[in-house]
Order: structure tokens, then C-alpha cells, then sequence
């Protein structure tokens, strides 16, 4: 099972501001990149509580019916739209890595701060796509945090967009 | 008279590590990121204690006999090596800009975390050109900080190199 993070961030790196609001990736929001794409290939989605709560204040919701695990130590109970099929989860990335695994899943999207950044340090992130905003917010909800050693990742492409967006997608190395 | 950044930065945005080492910078040491055109065509150059204290420890000092203002709220004086022309300077981003364009400087290069932040909040940085490694260092000295309201840049282009270094221009619009 290959996990991935396919993600937008201001050029300070954050991908959400403190409050959780997203504003500041609009100018890029009517081009195509890639996102569409991207879903099509996932299985599933894991997010954490804040990322799950933001994206349940969009327009639609944007993963069909696919499996959404919500990671929550606070949570006792979790409600997704009609249609959604989302499930709360209280366990380390390990153990939900190896619980998809285990359902047999082949691609899962990690997404929001604190979650991506546990399946970073575990060494369970096989790639990321990262869309960078031109745009320096100052503070939020940063993609990146602490990690136990640096992690390498290899360059496989760049792209940029009118909007002035720039797109780069990593391989982890080690 | 204008003034640029040109750093390199982690992925997750540190120009250098908590005690200023700059290792994660080096796989891409022997390419050309266009540091030298960048330079030939500076004045001047601008920087925090903790950076010029980082460049004495460089095998050769990099600006030649251009004007190196150090600023600085705790040195008393300061000593470049020989034939460098260093200057201590104790003053806010706004004045340091106001007495180097006061010279009829035209292109100033503005270096360091706390330096560039001073600058770019005071609305002072023209451009910044980020070439992005890919390595995550998880702890560091951070390209920006807080800011007091949002800096929206644009796009100017991006490259990447063979030791996956992304390069992006970007000018600052408000």
C-alpha cells in the first residue's frame, strides 16, 4: 500500500491559517491541478479531527464514497454527509497504515497537518505533491513539524500555473 | 535602489540548521543556481550577526570588496577578512535602506532569517528567488516569520537542477 500527500501551502508553509481557514489557496482553486486526478487514483483518505471538521464546511464533499478515517483522541462518535463513508480511528500511524493495508486499499491520501506529519516521521509517506501559494501568511497550521531525523526526498517534477501556484512532487527517500 | 533575497531553504523552510550548519544545502553545491550572475550584479550586501558569523567560516568570503552592512544590537565592532569592507550598523530595516540608497546604491542583497524578515515586513524586499532543497531538517532558523498582514508575491518562474533543488523567483506585490 502506497501512502501520499497531495497538498497547498502559502509560501511560509503552513496549510491551513490558525483558525483552520483555507482563503488564502483560492486564486488557484479554478485551475486544474491535478487534484481530480489525484482523488481518482486514492482508495481512501486519513485526516485528522481539525482537517475532517474544515472539509466538512466545503460546498461539497469532495471524496465520494470512499473510506475516510478521521484520527481523533478526543472524539467519541463522527458523522460524515450523506453518502460518506467515514469511520473514526484513535490509533498511531502505524497501526492505520497497517489496518488499510489490511483491507486490502493500495492507495491512501494523508491529509492535515498533524497527520501527515505522524505518517512523515514514521516513515509511511511515499510521496508528496506540494502546491505552493504565493502568498506569506506569517502563522497556521504548518504541513511540516519536528521530525526524528531529516528525511530525503527525490525531485520528480515541477510545474507551475498562471495563478503564479508552483507544484512540485517529492519521493521519499529515507 | 532595490533590494533581493537570494537563500536556500528545506523543504519545510529553514534557511539554516538551530546552530547555523548549512550541510543540507550542499548536494546541489556544484550546480549553478545563478548565485554568481545574481551577485555580479549587487552593490551591496545586507546581513544579521549570526550569517556573517556563518560566512567567516566559508573557505572564501564570498562579496568581495562590496559594502557589507552587519547589523547588529550587541556587537560592539566587527573585522571582516582582508580586503572586505564590512560595516557594524544598529539601526531598523527602514533606516539601514534609507542610508544605503542615501550611497546612490542601486541593488542590495539582503541575507539571514531575522534580516529578511525585518525587511520584508517593512515592505522593503523587491524580490526573493527560494531555491528549495529537498531534504526535511524538521528544527532550524526559518526563512519567514510572523508577518503583519499578508505579502502576496508573484510568480516569476522556476527551475529545478539535477540534485532535485526547485528554484523560484517571485516578486513581491503587496
Amino acid at each position: 500500500m502506497k501512502a501520499s500527500v497531495f497538498v497547498g501551502v502559502s509560501l511560509d508553509g503552513f496549510i491551513a491559517r490558525e483558525n483552520g481557514d483555507l482563503d488564502f489557496l483560492m486564486p488557484g482553486q479554478e485551475e486544474d491541478n491535478g487534484f481530480d486526478a489525484f482523488l481518482a487514483g486514492v482508495d481512501a483518505v486519513v485526516m485528522g479531527r481539525k482537517t475532517f471538521e474544515t472539509v466538512l464546511t466545503f460546498d461539497s464533499w469532495p471524496y465520494g464514497g470512499r473510506p475516510v478515517l478521521v484520527l481523533s483522541g478526543t472524539l467519541s462518535s463522527i458523522r460524515g454527509p450523506p453518502g460518506s463513508a467515514c469511520e473514526l480511528m484513535n490509533l498511531p500511524a502505524a497501526e492505520v497504515f497497517a489496518r488499510l493495508e489490511q483491507r486490502g486499499l493500495t492507495h491512501v491520501y494523508v491529509d492535515g497537518g498533524r497527520t501527515v506529519q505522524g505518517f512523515l516521521s514514521a516513515g509511511l509517506i511515499h510521496d508528496l505533491t506540494i502546491t505552493r501559494v504565493p502568498v506569506v501568511i506569517g502563522r497556521g497550521v504548518p504541513l511540516f513539524g519536528v521530525v526524528p531525523r531529516d528525511i530525503r526526498l527525490a525531485h520528480v517534477r515541477t510545474r507551475s500555473f498562471p495563478s503564479g501556484f508552483v507544484q512540485s512532487e517529492y519521493r521519499v527517500v529515507s
